[in-house]
């Protein structure tokens, strides 16, 4: 339970539930950072670190976003990991999930060797294929509930014959395992059953985007949430300011006061 | 239909419905190629290649193994893709699905970077995850139906209400969207869904792992399949023979004669 301690504590020494995401999109990044930098993603980073840094819990980088860069992309995410330290809480946003020895693959090297908290998965492929990950127990494996997009209703919200929803029987699945280092995901929009379920699991911890960029009502959400390891993450609507910025102190002004409401606003 | 028709000639050509799975698994790599050269990665791979691109339809990187080398990793998965030019197809097995501007980012890497024919999906997360890579219409994209791993029977095949499996439920759901580039991914355990569905849809491609070190029986697949536009995925038993090899020339020999062997029977 090393991780539900950690989340805890800093949880309380932020005084914020606030996760932000790290999607370095090429195409939103500030000019400058490609004009002035040697190496810009890897310098929007650091950027994006240092000044959020005091007012978040936890930093979600989202894999698909490095993987574009190539080997550039690989290089920024480990200066990245490496200049968090522990001040923060790492969750490495792959939603993987594959046959058991490419799982393990992919689990030795998110948590191995990149030294990430948690992982994001997607159980489709069942229990064994997110075995590799559950089995380091320090770590925190975040599994697919309900999720923020519209195609959640394609599949996760269908009743099976026992008269549940697909996630439903995707978490009783997995709470019913012999494994306790889980937690689910629930896109915002979500309100009644991230009532339920936090009410149900107050040990649980849940992951929560769709927020910002994604548009959920934050003040709902809020209400709706019954335990308190939960994390609410903050993607576009942080890192990229609609203003064109010049350079990086104005750039920086902006992305901190941006920061600062969101860190103040999920709290509770 | 481009991929399509690439497939079709490609089987004829080769006479096969052989994929070649490359795992680059550093515990499984010969060790003279971490003695003898500065990229063994880079290496191995180019050496699979050359040894077997004569007697296979396809190959299927799968991105776990790769992205495990980091920096190293992606370097030699664009030289592979390089080096194999358009003489077999390729298929990046990744098995992503996420929201859609995460999608777009991935289907940008692999398809519009890195060149792949094709890509491995998990549809969890419904359509709208799956879109970006459908809307690349020059390039196919291979669902998860019903998966190799035991954990196929904890959601794939839960039934839903309306009396169907999870699993028939993606199928019909893809197969009733306007995209036609689409294909599914059936496990070699499971022949009378895979007889099932290829007789239903003689034009859906199929990708069949499960054959070789994950132990499915062959013939009996065989047997099962319907329609032309099948591969049949070998990855550890092609790769990794058994004995030790102390050179390159022995380990040639052996590595040929597997997937000659696999190349033969896999056709019909």
């Amino acid at each position: 339970m090393v991780y539900i301690e950690r989340l805890k504590s800093l949880i309380v020494k932020k005084k914020t539930h606030l996760t932000i995401g790290i999607d370095p999109d090429a195409s939103k990044i500030p000019e400058f950072f490609f004009n002035e930098f040697a190496n810009p993603l890897e310098e929007f980073c650091k950027f994006i670190i240092e000044t959020t840094i005091k007012y978040t819990t936890a930093y979600k980088f989202n894999l698909a976003f490095f993987e574009y860069f190539g080997e550039t992309g690989f290089k920024a995410l480990e200066s990245s990991l490496n200049f968090i330290s522990k001040r923060a809480i790492t969750i490495c946003d792959s939603k993987r999930g594959d046959i058991p020895n490419t799982s393990e693959a992919y689990a030795k090297t998110y948590f191995d060797k990149l030294g990430f908290d948690a992982v994001t998965v997607s159980p489709y492929m069942g229990i064994d294929s997110i075995e590799p990950f559950l089995n380091r127990s320090d770590k925190l494996t975040y599994i697919l509930a309900a999720t923020s997009n519209k195609g959640a209703y394609d599949f996760q919200l269908l009743e099976t014959r026992g008269g549940k929803k697909l996630f439903e029987e995707v978490i009783e699945k997995f709470i019913s395992s012999s494994y306790k280092n889980i937690g689910f995901i629930f896109g915002a929009g979500h309100s009644s059953f991230i009532e339920y379920y936090t009410n149900l699991y107050k040990n649980i911890p849940i992951l929560i985007p769709g927020i910002g960029a994604q548009g959920g009502d934050l003040n709902k959400l809020l209400e709706s949430v019954h335990n308190d390891l939960f994390l609410v993450n903050v993607s576009r609507a942080i890192l990229y300011p609609t203003s064109p910025f010049v350079n990086k102190e104005e750039y920086k002004i902006a992305v901190e006061q941006l920061c600062l409401d969101y860190s103040t606003k999920i709290n509770k």
